[in-house]
């Protein structure tokens, strides 16, 4: 479709705003869903005079994680194309990438040594406080800086686990990263060497396994993240970028760094916002609006209580959100999409599969069918059940930016 | 889908209806489509007694033109299958083709020389009356009748618009209508070579290019017309047939040339109708009854009132549709559709990728859910919102045309 789509693109000066609360959809607790218990008068009013559905991020029962998730929401098959872990655990930790780095996640970890050979005996390496990770992490850092000419770097994140990024002097081919994780998976077993599944990947596994050697001689002495190991191996993802896919000069006003991140990586601008607020994105978003075709929002906080399983909370972000819905119709958005990236239902505590309640506020929309802003109401709208990778080209067409398909 | 179907056919004499009025889906002006504006008794009658839904013609969001909207709606993946717009432009003006065809859309442009080198001073030949086009035609048609043994043949368009037809000895080769367009887009520039982009268009390039020296000579003293650009270069296109498809003898009463055109593409019986009028495709339709198993009947005038900003011309159309439904009844048809091939809005002035209302009639719906025939109820009904190359499978069933799939 983003082949297509390329070559129907017309340039006009609409403006779009994606507002993607994280983990919007809910489940009920006592007969209400989280968005059907939240008083939410302006999103109400927007579904009835707008077009309503609910998006499948990707696929009908699947449960998808953040990064599948927004990239589906920006039109990219999150079975086609994928961040992998290391990428996004990096993007989360603020740490910016480049195509010539392959970024692996990492574990502090318990190892003892029978003679040479280290034997795994706790792999989260007793989940050891944030600080003490800072402290290994910099007694590495000082020790090694590169490996055969091979930036690398070492970023703790909480707990035990770390980034580590390789820096190669050169763009690293596909399957570069292509390497097995080295955690065997069960305490008691040998760690496992980083092992290249094709010929583009060895000379990554290599560095990989010279920086095990040398990290663990320097912290051998640790009397419990004495050891490390690594997985998620993955190289910067390529991807189409805004500007060419979609005729969009974009920017967006996400506050947290995954979001900023992965924003980046489709070519967005990442703009200033002062905190992590719902009114410091709306004030960041004010102040940018001339500038930008596309505005990505992203609301955090609606998935942080789902996932604590705090249903009250995630109401109230909600309705906070609610609140701020006339600040943005001030600004005369030509679409208003109001979302979430996935489910993340308090009463499940996590992510989940069922569809995603949207909103798509325009001049061209039918309207009438939904009577407010929730699942249930959402499955009455002309927009119906649809495959959230959809949701862009229903946005640039109700922007008017896409011409006729064929004559 | 196409292949799964031929497997499963099963012949019988029921007799399928499927009615298209032409961008029959609208958007509100004040607060009503022209289909709810409309008052159409017997289509609502109908609906509540059907089944109903919305089609979705290419994708969501995607407009489709004419040509992939009814290639969808016959079946036929519109992003697999494509009519090309020299093809297109051909059936508009009634020109049959063969395989053996290139068929090329052509402007009248007009040209300044520099030195023997023109530049494009009007990439639209000032807009000629056709009556002058028609004159000029003629004279580049008595000097040019082929070339290197190719059959040359221009046929006159509206205003500066023409279709070349070039007729080789033998069916062509796919690709042989991979060449670029003439047309150098902006005034001031030079006319560009038909360029083939592959081997197997060269042959037809080459004559292209030797056709636009030729006729160019002819009509180098014309004052204003005294130049020719070239785009759409297109062949026939292979579609499966619907005898062999879908095991149907079909015919179509549309009226107008484009429609005719699409309809025998596909290898139907383009019946004779005595003028555009509703009531006319309904006496053929009487008329041939007996003879076919499959009608395709086209309604015109909703597309054009849309296209035109009529919202109240199109209102007229649809009821004037409606008040022949019992007509068409009569004929007691198995299967009987009442869809459009796509939205052509009044409010928009033209086609739009908002999904079409269906309803289909027959004894086997389960009927109850749509209070009448309009987008809104539609959306009710019990075929849901579906790609419009899912339609045919349906009206097959519903035909009980299709034996079980697997055991």
């Amino acid at each position: 479709m983003q082949e297509i789509i390329r070559d129907l693109l017309i340039p006009n000066d609409s403006k779009i705003v994606l507002c993607v609360l994280d983990g919007l959809g809910g489940l009920p607790l006592d007969g209400k869903t989280e968005l059907e218990a939240a008083s939410t008068p302006n999103l109400d009013e927007l579904a009835r005079r707008g077009a309503c559905g609910l998006h499948i991020p990707v696929a009908r029962g699947i449960t998808p994680g953040s990064g599948p998730s927004h990239l589906a929401l920006f039109g990219y098959d999150p079975l086609k194309y994928e961040i992998g872990r290391g990428v996004l655990e990096a993007l989360g930790l603020g740490i910016e990438l480049s195509p010539s780095e392959v970024a692996i996640r990492g574990n502090f970890a318990t190892a003892k040594y029978e003679g040479r050979k280290p034997i795994v005996v706790d792999r989260r390496g007793g989940r050891i406080p944030t600080e003490e990770n800072k402290r290994i992490a910099e007694r590495i850092r000082e020790r090694i800086q590169s490996i055969d000419g091979v930036r690398v770097s070492i970023t703790s994140g909480m707990e035990h686990r770390f980034v580590l990024v390789l820096t190669f002097p050169e763009p690293l081919p596909p399957g570069a990263d292509d390497i097995t994780d080295t955690d065997p998976q069960k305490e008691g077993k040998a760690p496992l060497k980083p092992t290249p599944r094709r010929k583009e990947a060895q000379m990554v596994a290599h560095i990989a396994e010279r920086f095990i050697e040398l990290a663990a001689g320097v912290i051998k002495d640790e009397k419990v993240a004495n050891y490390l190991l690594l997985r998620g191996f993955s190289l910067y993802p390529n991807l189409p970028q805004f500007s060419q896919a979609y005729g969009l000069k974009a920017a967006t006003t996400a506050a947290y760094p995954m979001y900023r991140g992965v924003a980046k990586l489709v070519g967005m601008e990442v703009l200033e916002v002062e905190d992590t607020s719902i009114k410091s994105e709306i004030e960041t978003l004010r102040r940018h609006f001339k500038e930008f075709d596309f505005f990505y929002f992203h609301v955090k906080k609606t998935d942080s209580y789902g996932e604590d399983g705090n249903f009250w909370g995630k109401v109230k972000v909600i309705e906070e959100f609610d609140s701020f819905v006339p600040e943005i119709l001030k600004l005369n958005p030509d679409v208003l999409v109001v979302t979430g990236d996935h489910s993340t239902p308090a009463v499940l505590k996590s992510h989940s599969w069922h569809p995603v309640p949207f909103l798509l506020y325009s001049s061209y929309t039918r309207g009438g069918g939904s009577l407010g802003f929730s699942e249930k109401e959402c499955l009455k709208g002309e927009l119906g059940i649809f495959k959230a990778t959809d949701a862009m080209t229903l946005m640039l067409s109700h922007a008017r930016r896409l011409q006729k398909f064929g004559a």
